[in-house]
């Protein structure tokens, strides 16, 4: 079964269908069971490549090593591995910092960016209550900020997208807590990572996508990429938070099959 | 990465979660992915496992060898190798067939079922002109089988479920021409299938969900089920055809909660 090992890391992932590839990059703690309304809709028309981050899912979990830098790494070994020279980048939260990363490791390899709900310097303005109340019960912690990433119509319409994130970080075969606080406290990790001065020189036709209900990368932080990125625009979605392509799937995925007919 | 080799056949599952282990089954020409919305739910309190048949998904997929009973063994296999006794089976259409073929297989591996939209014997009735119109275009035949297997409101609101349907059994990666007629032409294959007969054979408690209207496995199909097997009951879900999980996970996760606490 399909894996990547790099620097002694298993990553695992998948890939179905041919054309022009697409590789989908998820949220943290969460894995690529995330993409289930894109995965093999896509596959139609395209190679479709998911993967669960190091840390993730089916993939090895070090006790250190979550910098974003080593998962755009990684992301690289699966484009080799996979035999693919050039894809198109679809990254929600931390996947959109390893496609915004991976843009500055590798540019040539990056056809385009679909960047849903993410950031950079995301932990810039956490208040230092928030340490604690993570120090004490980080699951606690992690549901509160689950409950302002989903919308109140997706709460109440689909209810089973809430679930299946708990469950993302309460299952240990999928996130462990060595996970969650190596790349809590990793230098170049999830909350960590800035790269406010470098967003210019990503070069390739990106699509922000941001949800106006979204309290874990607000539409401003959002704004921030679409201002900084030479090549980017925005698109705000009401009635949506942190996933838009599980809250609002359909048209997520006509948002994508325009920024690829544009692109590739 | 997890599979078992059975018979010279690599059939692919992922197991997440501890606790009473339950199986989940996929429909025909579909794979794991359909169980998003139970996956990681469930497996917060119990061992999930799911699975891709043979011929489907990451699974290998021979020329032929796709009875009923192939499957069922394939299943048992699992278990052994994931060191699993015991498990409630949750089985949909083909899912559901696979499930109850284990019962007659290996009883004693069955703590209890959930058939959701399934049958025996589900091609006596094809016309004959099904069979003209399977032999000039199968995949177009199926797309008009699955117009019938969603719910006009589920079309109406969830028109991701029609894709992510469409695109399982359009890519090739994933299933396949052989696949589909080495299975319609098996004796014992997912059409011809026919235990009406041994239906009294199967003890453990079995729970039944059919929807309205479902137009694949109807209502008089599942409740021929609920009328032949000794400890079994139906539900049937207005608004919702042959996929429950998800054209209403939140509902069908309840049951299944309910269910467990029943029999496990």
């Amino acid at each position: 079964m399909p894996h990547v090992n790099r620097d002694g890391v298993n990553v695992y992932y998948e890939s179905f269908g041919q054309g022009v590839p697409i590789v989908f990059l998820h949220p943290f703690s969460t894995n690529r069971y995330i993409w289930s309304n894109q995965l093999l809709d896509f596959a139609r028309t395209n190679r479709c490549i998911v993967s669960d981050h190091r840390g993730h899912g089916l993939s090895d979990k070090p006790a250190s090593g979550y910098s974003i830098s080593a998962m755009a790494a990684d992301l690289v070994a699966i484009l080799d591995d996979a035999g693919v020279d050039k894809a198109v980048l679809v990254g929600n939260s931390i996947g959109g910092m390893i496609a915004m990363q991976t843009n500055l490791l590798a540019p040539g390899r990056v056809l385009g960016n679909l960047i849903l709900s993410s950031g950079t310097n995301i932990g810039a303005d956490t208040p230092p209550e928030a340490g604690e109340a993570i120090q004490a019960d980080w699951r606690g912690f992690f549901s509160g900020l689950l409950e302002a990433a989903v919308s109140a119509k997706s709460k109440q319409e689909k209810p089973e997208i809430q679930a299946f994130m708990e469950g993302c970080f309460r299952v240990e075969e999928n996130f462990t807590e060595a996970v969650f606080f190596g790349s809590l406290t990793d230098p170049d990790g999830v909350f960590n990572w800035n790269i406010s001065d470098q967003l210019k020189d990503i070069k390739a036709p990106t699509m922000i996508i941001a949800g106006a209900e979204d309290g874990a990368t607000t539409v401003e932080v959002n704004q921030f990429l679409a201002d900084n990125i030479p090549n980017a625009n925005i698109k705000i979605y009401k009635d949506v938070a942190h996933f838009c392509q599980l809250e609002k799937p359909t048209d997520f995925n006509a948002d994508l099959r325009n920024f690829l007919a544009k692109v590739a």
